[in-house]
Parts: C-alpha cells; structure tokens; sequence
C-alpha cells in the first residue's frame, strides 16, 4: 500500500469498524492478530491497536518502532515494551472513562493472553468482536480490488507454465516445488494466512491422480496423500501418471492480497466419466455466478450448486468424500477463509465489494478428483469473474 | 514414523507426560494442537487427544476417521461429530468420576475455544499444560535424534548446491525459491512449524547486504526488508550485490523433524569487520559447545556468549539492532521454537536428549548480518553438532 492509499483506505477501514463496535455496543478493541493489524493500520509489526469506539486509534508497538512509525505515518504511534502499560495507554487514549467492555479477536487470539488481559481488565467484560473484524474486512474497497485482480493476473500466468512445469516433474511434489518458485520469483510471500485454528498458511494443494481423492484433515473439499502422518494432506512423493486428473488449487498472493484459482491439467485425455464430472462444476461455476448478486443470500447460492450436483448424479461425489464440507466457496482477502461462506447454513447476503472464491469440486476415491475454482467480485450487476485462465481440462 | 517405531515411541511419551500430569495435579489433559496432537498420537488429523493422568488415552476425531484409525492403529479412536460429544466421552474415559481439573494447551488454544470447554465443563477447573507438554517434547528419543539427524544431513546438501543457486538469482527472492523447490524436491513439507502467537511456519529468513539488517517484528535475531509493510522480514525483491553477506538461515524438515542451520555466503570478498565478526561468532560457538552438557544452565550458555561479544567490542551488534533478543539458541523439535531458550532468564538445565540450535549472529546496520547456526544434541559427554556444513564465510 502506498501512502496515499493508506492515507485513504485506514481511517475508512476504522470508521467501518467503529460503527461495528457502537452497535455492539463495545467501548473499544484491542486488535493484535498480525494480518487483521495490518488492515487497519498498514503495518504488520509486533503491535497491538487500541481502536476506540469513537475517536482516533493508537499504535502501541512491540518490535520494530521505527518500521511501524514508518509504515503508519498517519497514526499515533507509542512504544510498548511491557504488556503490562496497556491499562494506562488504553485509559488515556480513551474518553477519560475506563472502558466497560472491550472487545477482542477472541477467534484467534491465545487464551493464555485472553486471561492476561482479563487481569489487566478485571472489572472490564471482554467481548468477542472477531465478527466485527470479519465483516468489516468482507467489504473490499476498489483498492483491495484491484490487488485481488492483479493476484489473478499472477495464477493466470502461473497456470500458462504448467504444461512446461509437468514436463520437468516426475512427481507432485517436484511439480509444487516448480510452481512455488515461479510464484516467488513474482513476488509471492510464500503464505497465504488463514485465520482458523491449527490451519497452516499454505499455497494450497497440488495433488495428482488417486492422491487427490485421500481424505484428510483440511477444511476444503480435498484431502491430499501428502508426506506422511506428520504432514498428510497435499503433494506426495508419488510419480505422475498419465490419464489421471492432476489438481492444482494454488492460490496467488499480491501486496497480501489472495486471488484463488484451482484447474485440472493431465497428461494425456481422461476417461469420460471424469471429463463429464468436470463439466458439472463448470455448469455448477455459470449457475452461481449467473444468480450471484448483491442481496441474494450465500446459501442459495450452496442449494442450487448442490441441486445441479444432485441433477447430475454426482452428490454423493460432490465437495469431498467420504466428508463433504457443507459449501461451494468462501470470501478471499488478506486470508483464504474470510466471510462470506458460501455454504448451508449461511445468511450472509451479498453486497457490493465482496470478493468469494466458488470451487465446485467432485472427488473420485480411488481416481482423483475435477473441478474448477475461480475468484469473483459482487458488483452492482452480478459476479464478475477476476481469473483468465481457460477453466477447461488442459491436456498436456 | 513407522508403526514399530510408533508403538515403541507414543506409549512412552504418553506416560512422562502423565507423569507430569499427577505432579501438577491435573486429571487429564485435552490435546487438539496439529502438532502436540501428531507427538501424543501419531496422526495430524483434525481430532481431540484425551490423555487421562493414569490409564489409556482416547482419540475423538472429527476428520478424517479413515485415515486416523490407520495412522494410530496402538490407540482406542472414536469419531468426534460436535464437540458437545466430548463430557460424555471423557467421563467415559476416566477413572468413573468427572474430572475436576483439565489441562489444556492454553499458550496456542483460541480463547474462544477454551470458553466452549469452560461452558461444557462447568465446574471444572481448566488450566494451562502448555508448559508439561513443551517439556515432555524437550526431551528427545533416540528415534526423534534420528530424524533430526536426517534434516541436518538434508540441510548440509542444500547448502552445497547454494553457489550454483547464487549463479542464477538475481534478487534475494529467486535464491529462495530455488533453496524452496530444492528443499521441497528432498521431501519438505514446505513449512516450519512454530508455536508463538503470529509467527508465521516460514522456513526462515534469505537476506542479502543491507536488508539482513533492517529490524523487524520477528522474534529472532534477524529482520529483513522482506515484501512491503504486508510481509515485512526475510527476502526482497533486491538485487544480490557483491561484497556483501548472503544470510542464509533456511531449515530442513525430515517427518515433521527441524534441524535449523545458517550460514553466509558472498559474491567476492566481504570487509574485514563483518569477516572478524563471523569469526567471533565461530568463537562463541565453540566455548558454548565446550561448556553445555546435562546439568548446565540454559543462561549459563547466554552469559558466555555475551561476554565474548563484549570482549571483542561487538556487544551493541550482537543478537540484533536495535531490539536484540535476550538469547544465543532454542530448543528445536517439531516446532521451531522449543524449550529450552537458551537465554537471559532461563534456569532450564541441559539434559540428555535435549536438541538445541545455537546461532550467535551479530548485524550490522547499514550493511547487513553475519554469523553461524547449527543444531546440537546434548548427550552425557557434551554437545554433538548434527550439521556437516562448513562453518565458514563461503566466498563464491
């Protein structure tokens, strides 16, 4: 972000925020999860950022001083060198009163420190605002637009070297290796944060043939045979073989910003039964992005993917197997699993500004798995796809 | 891990940590970390590992089943479908009485998932075991020895192939994601775990020249320029200039096992100042691998180091500018930063099996970082270095 942008872009991200916390009614929060840190103040160093209901916010910083101070010229930064000066600086920084109820990123944050700051607070009520957070950050400014875009323009130049990538791999996990590299040679942070407990950063999944069908741990709809039971999901050490479907669901990462993108390569044609299993998803893609709009609610959108699935004979394959997840997409930004989820139980609506990722997939146990993930804003007219790449099976 | 291996390992490890258990007076402990979970039980699925202070632990798993049961054929697993499950189960478990002291992992636990604990145990006393899980991993099994090992010997052939990495990076980027795919190519999992609050599981840091020494939120020695203000440490997208160290502080990762390794590198000559520096750094690494053996105090290692760093008038560079750390090392194991730190306030004494990565380092504003990095186990006569690596400055 550059300084106008920030200049620009954080004191609207707080007065979003702040209305959040008035109709919580929360008299302020302590924000300190590194990347929710660095939306409402452009740095991610050590710090922790009183944002007060009303009023302006105060950086106070661990480590490093002088890159925070640098990289938030715009807010008031103060040093922290011991946990324990919270209390003063949160009581000065405020209306003069000591706040009744601060709230907190009670979804992430330790609760080891949840209890250090209850002693720091005893007679404060400390509230989960990590919803407020989540919704806030759902809203994407043209700005956060325009990095998710540019992230897209990055897997669809990743996705144009895999034919070549394949010719050099003999298995996933050199295939992974290639396009890790490729992504970090653009400028790839070689993480993309995910905000739920014991999930790992990761690109995402690259898995080729019957491995793919494995079911693991993960929270999407594909498993992986990865490396081992200290690592089982994801890339193996296996070799390629031809005429089974090789699934690369690795997302791309630009100035922090994730666009998410999965397409099916494999060497040489695939039998009927996958092809077709494929074509459902990309039906399942033009029904969604068709219906997707401001106001239609997140889990219309889940019903109808699973009622094309159902259609087609392929429920029981549809979103994992043998434990399918309950939805066909999640909100990108600066995390891979922000709101909205486009799933069952969800009421979310849509709304100008919101940027999902669908990933209509089909797993085949014992075979691998298809399907097609491509990322989308919702603008006044409807969804409007980000990715370039052609969502077809690319043969090599 | 094998399923001889695991079945002589898990039962042993199971049982000094229920010794520690009684001794803090805790009726059992619910781990759920991914990697405290793989150290107790053998798989890394998404599950609940009840282990009980006497008696035979019990895996509740939510995903995937399948592949849990298989993983931990040695442990009694039933499926976890609601956490609201888990009061039965583990009265079920126990002793016929309803535990009245839990121990959870409350240093990485979400708060919000501890207050869902509290709420279905309301009357139970739930307390911090963080500190008896970390020092039963601290101390290592012949086993665990081997596979760090393994890392070790995968992390000296990486930095043999460095040189001819060097020849084709332009920027401190395309060197990491030719060390990334290299490393990945040999099996790495891609990530380091570690268990601090915001530390993301890179593998470390790849600086060159000045970008070594700008100060960042990290928790190491070690900043660097990195990204942008949304990724602010490790590589940039700087050239490699010459006459200027190349840092390299990369780790390997062989079954979930960490051997941590730095060494620097120059395209041509480095000045004298950051040469002699290194050479310090060698120096303390040899009076520290001199003096630690079991029964030695964690700080006793510090001290000395910072003495030699003092005597040769390098104290204000060593560990850091301008926020050193207070520490020389750290334990390493599954995770990154395991007991004990070998730091200012540490009184954890040395013992037999005890896995240590001592990295003296000294940075030089302006400039960039020199130093040293190898792991060491503790055995009766002393340290053992696992690395092979050379420890000199490497002029390519």
């Amino acid at each position: 972000m550059s300084q106008i942008q920030m200049e620009q872009e954080i004191p609207k991200r707080v007065k979003r925020f702040q209305d959040e916390l008035i109709a919580r009614d929360v008299d302020g929060a302590l924000i300190v999860q590194k990347t929710d840190l660095y939306y409402f103040s452009g740095t991610d160093q050590d710090a922790h950022l009183w944002i007060p209901a009303s009023g302006p916010p105060l950086l106070m910083v661990r480590k490093s001083l002088g890159r925070a101070m640098k990289d938030a010229v715009h807010l008031q930064v103060v040093p922290l060198n011991s946990l324990s000066r919270l209390p003063d600086y949160i009581q000065g920084a405020g209306p003069g009163k000591k706040p009744g109820r601060i709230g907190l990123e009670m979804d992430v944050l330790p609760a080891n420190r949840y209890l250090v700051y209850q002693g720091f607070f005893p007679e404060t009520e400390l509230v989960d605002v990590s919803a407020a957070v989540r919704e806030t950050r759902m809203i994407k400014s043209p700005y956060e637009i325009s990095c998710i875009t540019a992230a897209a323009r990055m897997a669809d130049a990743m996705y144009e070297n895999v034919p070549q990538f394949l010719q050099e791999s003999e298995r996933d996990i050199d295939l992974t290796g290639r396009i890790e590299a490729w992504y970090r040679s653009r400028g790839h942070c070689g993480i993309i944060p995910t905000r739920g407990f014991n999930h790992e950063p990761l690109y995402g999944q690259i898995m080729a043939g019957k491995g793919a069908a494995m079911p693991s741990s993960t929270a999407g709809p594909l498993g992986g045979k990865g490396l081992g039971p200290f690592f089982s999901h994801g890339a193996s050490m296996d070799r390629i073989e031809p005429h089974a479907p090789i699934l690369i669901d690795y997302a791309a990462n630009v100035d922090g910003y994730i666009a998410d993108q999965t397409r099916v390569f494999s060497l040489g044609r695939l039998d009927d039964s996958l092809t077709r299993a494929h074509e459902v998803a990309l039906r399942i893609q033009d029904a969604l992005s068709g219906k997707g709009r401001p106001g239609v609610a997140a889990k219309a959108l889940y019903h109808l993917a699973l009622e094309i699935a159902e259609e087609a004979g392929l429920a029981g394959r549809f979103m994992g197997y043998p434990d399918p997840v309950p939805f066909v997409g999640h909100g990108v930004g600066l995390e891979l699993d922000e709101l909205p989820v486009i799933g069952r139980g969800s009421d979310t609506l849509l709304a100008e500004g919101v940027v999902i990722a669908l990933e209509p997939k089909f797993v085949f146990p014992g075979r691998g798995a298809v399907g097609i993930e491509n990322t989308f804003v919702v603008s006044r007219d409807g969804l409007k796809k980000l990715n370039t790449f052609p969502d077809a099976i690319r043969i090599c």
